[in-house]
């Protein structure tokens, strides 16, 4: 990592990813080890995540690290008039590092650029969500034993969605093919697909959701059609029912094949679906806790995890 | 107890009742006792309350455990359309036990039943809050030094008033004799006295709130008439101020009489009560730091208090 | 002190001034310190201050207490029509300690006479704000190296502005000069200018904000223009942005002049100030967190600081 802070999944080194995602098998072995004591982290959420939130604050606490914090920017001093800078320096003055989400593109690495204690970027706007992808992939590896050479399709909400665009960079290290699945409409922007060719990464896209796809995945990584993304409620409505996965369809997929999803879920994936073993989202949500874990040690330099 | 979960005072035998009310003297003897270290407890109201959630997080700080959840459901992914199982799915992977408030009567049942780690309800909608009860038990107890054989009055809003229903249960294991005052509109519904006939119970129910009644006490509880149960604000604005205790009102009470209330109280017990020395509602809420730490111990399974 | 609460610098003698100085300077040499281990304060905040509450909980943590509390009343049952005695009576049956914000003046010292556990002031109304007046004494003996016999000069809302009013109050042990700059719609009260007269504190007035008065001072205490505190919008944007400190303003100043700020700025100082040796509010809110540390063990009698 060029920083301290963990900005980008963009940042990440091969090696960087690595690392991150060794420790957190340590900490999914044993969550409990205190390596923050003394420690404050600040978490602060300009925009609600309860998910994201949680697993931070769970995270710092089951290292003996102690949280404060806001969970909503409209109480406090950003709604008086004050800039990020200032609320960034102040909270420097008290914290050893910053949890951040913030409505707006940039904030993160704005805040890394005005402080000296590390920022984690745990989402901002539609732009990044690092400790996501780095579960995503912990999950992945921890499900193929591997990381290289897999086949996976992403489906649902490819334009407006930052995890799926992070994800593509962070497997861009392990040579995966990829299927792109998605309404015309919320197709897969140019930015990501010339990142793809400019890396050799191969992809196919398609607007119908089919078995046949499916059943060539190693991954089938399904994700919500966000509503707060949208600025036209009808054309929401429109397209959130199109992508459903039904437990029927999975009847001929590979062995191997896993589901993801970022949560939360609405109603992509039909709940018959939970029943399968080849569901594992809420498993990859628990990687959340192990994962952050593993980036709180890394960003702040501690490196013998006892 | 059926489960680890404490979902409702029904659950509760006898002898599970008497072990958490000697487990908690034990607290109030000594309630700083590092019992719950390395344990995340996930307090999550979908509803505000206050007093409970500071209540229950004093109880798991004092016991040497993390707190991480939130106060008011508004920020939470429920908001962006998860379902209440995902919801208790994804806390599961970061706690080690739930404590939960929720509108919605039966929530706390169902989330015990999707989740393998223990749920405490705080209340859902107008059924259950088992805490409030056993401390209400344990605060009778400790002002009578028994709990067998007690007349027991209780006032104010009948039919809406979970703490009262509750309290009807738990008691019955212990021989009572009840005085129901309400207004016509708030009667102790059928239910109840359904309940009392059933296990032999003695009630008498009263519309008129008089010092004969108050004579013959061991227990007086009073209740709030409470806006928020209300769906019509001129039946509450009626009712309100009809069940006043009153100082003068005390004058021939018993020796041993002890006034209790769930709290909030807004009017209905005048000021100049909390001067007298059976006015003991201030230390039943004190009992309810000592009683839910013996409620988080016993759903976790620590039974050896150090 | 006369109590073991801090509700009003009023209440403070120069020795109690200088202790707490002492301590909080032993703080910022070593903040983490296992002082108030096993012990709870509930930080009650009736009104969001998101800057005050994140100090104090940090200096909590820091001192290896736990903390409980709201940040918000509109979710307590404050909002139930419960009174402000019975709020702060139930938190005092959990907490060791209360840390108290409320938009009401006299609050604090109202909560101090009801409960036995010290109450910390953290702002109530447009009256105290003790722990900032605190900050700004150890701020300007830190960089002056001394607290009497300074020129201190300050700029802004003198009128509704707690903090200058407390700050006067808390300079009068030390024998400054002050230089009160303000329109004329935003005076310092005749009460403050009573009290300097009464301790015999020379003060001069201005409506004007030169360079010449800057050039004299040790320090310039610059303040925000708190649209908050007005009840007239239109007076509000007249005024915001009639004292603005610029970098330029500076050139002959002397080279011990500090500028201080008690935060959130908005557009008061302008931001090429920052980069200046003078501008000083960002190490000013840094010693909150150590002589809120001191604050906290002095409320609650520990002297002897490991």
């Amino acid at each position: 990592m060029k920083s301290k802070s963990l900005v980008s999944i963009d940042q990440c080194t091969k090696e960087d990813i690595l690392r991150i995602l060794d420790n957190a098998a340590r900490f999914e072995a044993n969550p409990n080890r205190v390596l923050l004591e003394g420690k404050v982290a600040a978490t602060l959420f300009f925009e609600p995540s309860t998910r994201t939130r949680l697993s931070f604050e769970t995270a710092v606490n089951r290292l003996g690290g102690r949280v404060v914090g806001f969970q909503d920017a409209s109480t406090t001093s950003s709604s008086k008039g004050e800039t990020l800078k200032d609320t960034i320096l102040m909270v420097s003055n008290y914290a050893d590092l910053i949890i951040m989400r913030h409505y707006l593109e940039g904030a993160a690495r704005y805040a890394s650029e005005v402080t000296g204690i590390p920022v984690i970027n745990a989402g901002d706007g539609a732009n990044q969500h690092p400790s996501q992808t780095l579960l995503d992939l912990y999950t992945i590896r921890q499900t193929q034993n591997r990381l290289h050479d897999l086949q996976i399709t992403i489906v649902g909400d490819l334009k407006y969605g930052r995890t799926v665009h992070s994800l593509i960079v962070g497997m861009s290290h392990f040579n995966p093919s990829f299927h792109f699945v998605a309404p015309e409409e919320l197709r897969m922007p140019d930015e990501q697909k010339h990142f793809c060719d400019k890396q050799g990464i191969p992809y196919v896209e398609h607007t119908d959701f089919t078995e046949e796809i499916i059943n060539h995945s190693d991954i089938l990584y399904m994700t919500r059609v966000q509503r707060e993304r949208f600025t036209d409620l009808e054309e929401y409505e429109r397209v959130k029912n199109v992508y459903i996965l039904r437990k029927d369809m999975l009847s001929q997929s590979k062995a191997n094949l896993r589901i993801l999803h970022p949560l939360p879920r609405v109603n992509e994936i039909a709940y018959d679906v939970d029943d399968s073993p080849k569901a594992y989202f809420i498993q990859q949500a628990r990687n959340g806790l192990f994962v952050r874990q593993a980036i709180l040690c890394d960003v702040l330099g501690i490196n013998h995890l006892i």
